[in-house]
């Protein structure tokens, strides 16, 4: 019988022989995971992982409610949408009910970038103008169109001449060491300033997509005010607020249902992904009616797995899930326990400059200076492997890498998170 | 109890409040599909239709084997790659096998779109060049990048300065009416006028994407040949081949596994899309090892789902069956005899200009004047709504919409042919 690293060596030398070394992989030692059951991962050793980094597997891994719908629609009728079915109807009409009032018409697709695809094609046809604002330290997908905005592995390579990044928007390392109202003001300038640069070279201004909740600019707290100056500018300029909801959607943040709205303002358009399906690949976009009248009426768009009766039958039980185990609330009340927690361990070791989030979506940053703010990236790589080693899985992010991403599936419980904070203070203990 | 009209009419009022008037479907009266099982699909009424248009149910609709494969990993384990784990391993390892030699490495994404994404992004990565070519008349997906060479849905429109489309080869309308290798030459002459072209506008040409049995472009008989001295060009000029397999893949040629086999051009990137989880969203692409480590350093890519367990036990379930069930063989067989029947039907009609295809992908060009070559559109109109009323589905495609497709799930068989066959005489009798 083979041990744990000869089978890692085995399988990384496969992999790297038919994927290619640059396939990404998580841990400076990679770990084979070979099941999953709610908030547990299991390796191939048997060795058990709290999981605390996957929103995928939104309502727990392997979801029995999930895998029977799908099992059963499978067994019955796996089609294209250009045949009527109820389900894609009874889905769609699920989820605009969900969403804010004017995103009344849906896309049912396969991922997150083919949603963001739409809404930057929605948008760019809609206003007749190409220029996207982004922020600079984000990710959208991995088509063309959607990397371009994708300047978190870009290596500081500026976008083409259709995109501009504005810096996002934050408290914890603030634009121009400004505060308050000026803070968000400033911020939201960036933004107008932006919109008036695409005028001025004629390229013309589409609109604005953004994470709802920041989340791989490292979550942070967004100075007051922000949004509703920033989309006023947006849409003064004629241009559409895309909120991208891949990561802050479908009950993560305990608050509300979508990430958009913990900021109260309305998107034009959101997209969807990650969570949607559970694992199975679904993404979806919501819009205006107006919009997605106009986008059919110019565009024959077909998707060909798209809202086929099996995605449609995983997305409602994903949504039955939510709703019977009151995941949204358990998000919010097991999310504000774990940022207690965790604001205890910020007492009692330097190192943790600020802890974060919404619900079950929790930023802890490291530095090496609270004064400085010096970015601690070595020691975050550190946590995360020694967390791995120790059973629980959790990742980073932020500019400087160097922000604990805490997003477990959503049934986390507070023995779950009290598992996680034990694990973090005995980890922190040895940095 | 509600009538089928009724229940139809409520459907479209749904599904047009819900996606849009313009989400596109098939028949002058749409048919509500609610079961399939191999070759047939079943409507809400309990009318069976004969299904002779379906590829993405290669294996047939809701095949045990898969579904027991989706079900059971489902159960077990559905998380990304950056994990590592056996399935995608043996998957891209199957894959590239079942592919020509230089073709070793693989990506698993989850639609054609994504594939054929890739592969653009390789080629002008690779080449340090934007310019693709691609025919007149074809489609590769729904993203703006890959919309770009959709010429299908453009209305005429040209495309961008980075795309350039040429006369798809056929021999049924041959170019300038030219005959054998003059009509060759001259096809792949503008292939090579169009590399010219991106070169002398500085765009410079990063390669040639087609499908590699010309599907949209109504499965024209290619002047043989045209591969060899079209990719001469293209390779001579270094840029690379993309062969997109996502019509002609995974056996439905009877010949060989692969559309681009049944050419013995191989080509530097093949795609995979519709038929490769039976209706499940996966979708790939392999390429040379060169090309893939060359794009895997200097692009982090990531695809969230793609590559999953679930994708690879259902990607690797429909390669049992295409083995167990000897369908590369049906296909060839009864594509065949389908062919022969077909060929009796042309001599008793004269609406029946051509009849052409490779194993279980069949065309029937259909004109008004067999000498002028007249397209008859109304008429292939009426004959697929017909064909649908008297339970038998099938669609059209070509630059006229006047090309019959055949592309049934693979398990068809003589006695299905059979049915196909007697309806189609029986119909055209009307006409």
């Amino acid at each position: 019988m083979n041990g744990p690293v000869t089978d890692n060596a085995r399988l990384l030398e496969r992999r790297y022989r038919l994927l290619g070394a640059g396939a990404p992989l998580f841990y400076d030692e990679p770990v084979h995971i070979v099941k999953g059951e709610g908030v547990w991962l299991y390796d191939a050793d048997g060795k058990k992982y709290l999981d605390v980094y996957n929103n995928v597997p939104n309502v727990g891994h392997c979801h029995p409610h999930v895998v029977e719908a799908l099992y059963k629609q499978s067994q019955t009728l796996n089609v294209h949408t250009r045949y009527l079915h109820e389900l894609v109807l009874e889905y769609a009409e699920r989820l605009t009910g969900l969403h804010d009032d004017p995103l009344a018409m849906a896309f049912i697709v396969c991922t997150g970038s083919e949603a963001n695809e739409i809404a930057l094609r929605m948008a760019r046809r809609h206003t007749g103008k190409q220029g996207i604002i982004c922020t600079n330290h984000t990710y959208h997908g991995n088509t063309a169109a959607v990397d371009e905005l994708s300047s978190i592995f870009h290596n500081g390579k500026a976008p083409g001449p259709n995109v501009k990044t504005v810096p996002f928007p934050e408290t914890y390392r603030p634009l121009n060491g400004l505060a308050g109202e000026t803070l968000a003001d400033a911020c939201a300038g960036e933004v107008k300033q932006a919109i008036d640069e695409f005028e001025a070279e004629g390229i013309g201004f589409a609109g604005m997509l953004i994470c709802s909740i920041f989340a791989n600019e490292g979550l942070p707290d967004v100075p007051h005010g922000y949004m509703e100056k920033a989309m006023g500018h947006v849409r003064e300029a004629g241009g559409l607020y895309i909120a991208d909801e891949v990561q802050g959607g479908f009950a993560r943040t305990g608050k509300r249902m979508w990430g958009y709205q913990t900021s109260g303002v309305t998107p034009d358009i959101a997209t969807m992904g990650k969570p949607m399906g559970n694992g199975h690949p679904v993404g979806g976009v919501v819009a205006r009616a107006d919009l997605v009248n106009e986008f059919r009426e110019h565009v024959m768009y077909f998707n060909t797995f798209g809202g086929n009766p099996v995605q449609c039958a995983v997305g409602m039980a994903v949504l039955d899930v939510l709703e019977r185990e009151n995941l949204q609330e358990n998000a919010l009340t097991v999310g504000n326990y774990t940022m207690q927690g965790l604001w205890k361990l910020q007492d009692k070791y330097d190192l943790i400059g600020d802890v974060r989030g919404h619900g079950l979506f929790i930023g802890v940053e490291l530095v090496t200076d609270r004064e400085k703010k010096t970015a601690a990236a070595e020691e975050t790589r550190l946590i995360v492997n020694r967390m791995k080693d120790r059973g629980v899985l959790l990742s980073n992010i932020g500019v400087y890498g160097n922000v604990l991403k805490m997003r477990p599936p959503l049934p986390f419980s507070k023995d779950n998170a009290d598992l996680l904070l034990s694990t973090l203070d005995d980890v922190l203990a040895t940095v």
